[in-house]
């Protein structure tokens, strides 16, 4: 009896903590979960405000249903406005309205064509309506998919071909059925067209995300992370003494998001280019120009990776590496936050002028061998530096270069006293992650 | 008289002219479009064939409207499945497989929420019924829309939040309207998962395209290249005698294409994990392996970008640097059609021991300063090309041990007699541009 009890109470308590167990797991799961949402909202706040739009929007499209006035007007077809909302909405302005035009433009297209196909087959008679439909079908489906595959519709109107072939299916299909062919048709579009026009109006006029703009700020980042780097090279390499050493390692590595950053800029700028004018960016800002100056910033990058080999060696000529590479980091970073303040860096190109000055030095150096000391020992360390950093001068030549084309052809203003005072604030600043907030696909050309 | 029959006959020329010219122009476009289709379709065949083969899988589920067995059980709700199939179909069996997927469960979850929802709603009373499925819509669709930007979920279940979203509201709103909630919700499941069967069968069992093996194929090309470029760097930079100059300049800036591979390599391995077992590869293929690969050959590629700038020197100790860049680009290829041909590469590590040992040699050169020729003027351009191609030279020993890592790991044959005579055919073959065949996500994290 006293030993039945006994394992009673142990199968008791195996269950206890074994439930305990299970609570715990399942508590830590939820906490991680609270842990890494309440990092993501802070990263970039604007996801939880994306997140609240997207529901009002739903809610607001659902309407529909619940009042009478509104619902004897399209019946169910309302449910074409609700999913309308929950697909075309996206975090920016321009995936938004790209995706929305998209949709429109489709239906459009898609629904006439349609009913054309449904006319056709009805005149061709009841035998063989069934064959011709499915002919129209399957040989649009067919041409459509296969336009999908040409590298510059993909990058624009890949959403749209999708929905052009889906509206036309269901259209010509369904007419087999219902012989009210336009009216469905008609009932589509302006469903359609209602919940796109929700979803873009609430897209932008509440709290809107532009893409033009994190474009903007990405490349400016971009810049600015390569003038880090260069700041701490310099540093690093010839073992200065520096107060706060860790901190600023990590900051170095920066540069290395750089490297892969070609996926986000080609989707941002496709996005920019269906947005229209706002803040700073007039209707045709050069959004390719961005392109190239993310392409030459990548370059520039490359050869940081080459560079981080040399690290821990040590040269003698420390001068001048280290005021071509600080002068080189300078440039950058007055670049960087010209761009972020859409001011034309005046003081970036004295920089430049003194890094190509220092590089044209020890060019002739290098080619003249006059070095101040002449132990071939010594020397060696520094002559696989040099060449390197000399040709990161001449990437942030072409930087400075593409980034001033920038600045004259979106019409840069040019800072005065009290711009300055602001901008050399502004060095502070950091820009918050915004690269994993865009969902973005991209296009391989 | 004369003079108006003149003006006549000139104004006649002119519309001539003007019609001529716009004829030409739209024979232009069309001409050069099917110029287009053409190179597209011999870039890669298997655009041409999943065209037709999304073609076949609407025209079969549109079978549902047309024949009245079928019809009779599902009404307008066949409307799902065709549906189902447009936007399910991808290029790729693992691509498909997962949209499949996440689309059904989606539904599954949505709707059985969506159904508790309206039945909450319901024993909330007639009066705040409404209220109450507002309220469950918002914050349901807030919610989820905020998941989509936790990474781990986004890259693997996007697709699935969405529909989770869509399905929810379009089950609980419309519930208010029809009080058969459950039937709806349990036609909306069935057809789309006989539309999602349709469209995963077609995919699968005829032609199917592999995100796995086309993974594979992608990291041995890429490998390749990088091979061909270090071949291509020692004639080129030697100014050796070469009968086919012009083509081996293109194909030595094929590692170009390296530099940005992330974003491809990324959403295959996100496609091949989803898929079953095929060809070579077992169900638990080492995926994540590739991207470690990956990753390596990128960071040699970040390293030729930089040596691409000595292209134009003359250096002296020829012999050694020959030696180096030829043994490495030996290795590559040999590790390339390794994984090509899923075999160890047993001769790779042979090219890599005699690499090393001239990189080894060579780095006690730079160190002691023992030159043959001590004129300083020779020496510096060799300087600096040496630190860079030894670190090449560590760089291929990594890219050796994953792919090591891989054939063990994915349990690669070892070749026989056999065996190595077919892999000397195999260097001849190039692989076929695949990357623009995947329409492709990328997820920053």
């Amino acid at each position: 009896m006293a030993s039945e009890n006994q394992e009673n109470v142990r199968g008791l308590k195996r269950v206890g903590v074994w439930f305990k167990g299970c609570l715990e797991k399942i508590m830590n799961v939820v906490t991680n979960a609270a842990k890494d949402a309440k990092k993501l909202g802070e990263e970039d706040p604007r996801r939880i405000v994306h997140s609240l739009k997207v529901g009002l929007a739903i809610t607001v499209v659902s309407l529909f249903y619940y009042f009478d006035f509104l619902y004897q007007g399209f019946g169910v077809n309302a449910m074409w406005a609700v999913m309308t909302v929950v697909v075309v909405f996206e975090f920016s302005v321009g995936a938004t309205l790209g995706k929305g035009v998209n949709r429109a433009i489709a239906t459009l297209l898609g629904g006439a064509l349609g009913v054309a196909a449904h006319r056709l087959a009805s005149f061709a008679g009841e035998k063989i309506e069934c064959s011709v439909l499915m002919l129209c079908v399957f040989l649009i489906a067919t041409m459509v998919t296969f336009m999908r595959f040409f590298p510059k519709l993909k990058a624009r109107y890949d959403y749209g071909l999708l929905i052009f072939i889906l509206t036309f299916s269901l259209i010509s299909v369904s007419g087999y059925r219902d012989d009210e062919v336009l009216d469905m048709a008609h009932r589509r579009l302006s469903t359609i067209l209602i919940g796109g026009s929700a979803t873009v109006f609430i897209c932008i006029f509440i709290c809107p995300v532009w893409a033009g703009a994190d474009l903007h700020k990405i490349t400016a980042s971009n810049i600015e992370k390569l003038g880090i780097f260069l700041e701490g090279f310099g540093r690093v390499y010839f073992q200065l003494p520096n107060d706060k050493n860790s901190e600023n390692q990590t900051s170095m590595d920066d540069y290395k998001t750089v490297l892969n950053s070609k996926g986000i800029e080609d989707t941002l700028v496709n996005f920019a280019k269906w947005e229209p004018r706002h803040g700073k960016f007039r209707y045709r800002h050069p959004w390719d120009q961005y392109l190239k100056i993310g392409s030459l910033t990548r370059e520039c990058a490359y050869k940081f990776d080459a560079l981080n080999g040399y690290l821990n060696s040590d040269v003698q000529i420390q001068e001048s590496c280290t005021m071509m590479s600080s002068e080189c980091s300078c440039a950058l970073r007055e670049l960087a936050i010209g761009i972020k303040t859409m001011t034309r860096s005046l003081s970036a190109d004295i920089h430049i002028v003194k890094a190509k000055t220092s590089a044209k030095k020890l060019k002739s150096l290098l080619k003249t061998g006059l070095w101040p000391d002449t132990d071939i020992f010594d020397i060696i360390p520094a002559v696989t530096v040099l060449p390197l950093l000399i040709e990161i001068v001449s990437c942030t030549v072409k930087i400075a270069d593409s980034v001033h084309e920038l600045a004259s052809l979106s019409k840069f203003k040019t800072p005065d006293e009290k711009m300055i005072k602001q901008l050399s604030l502004e060095r502070v600043k950091r820009t918050p992650s915004i690269e994993g907030s865009h969902s973005f696909s991209v296009v391989v050309e």
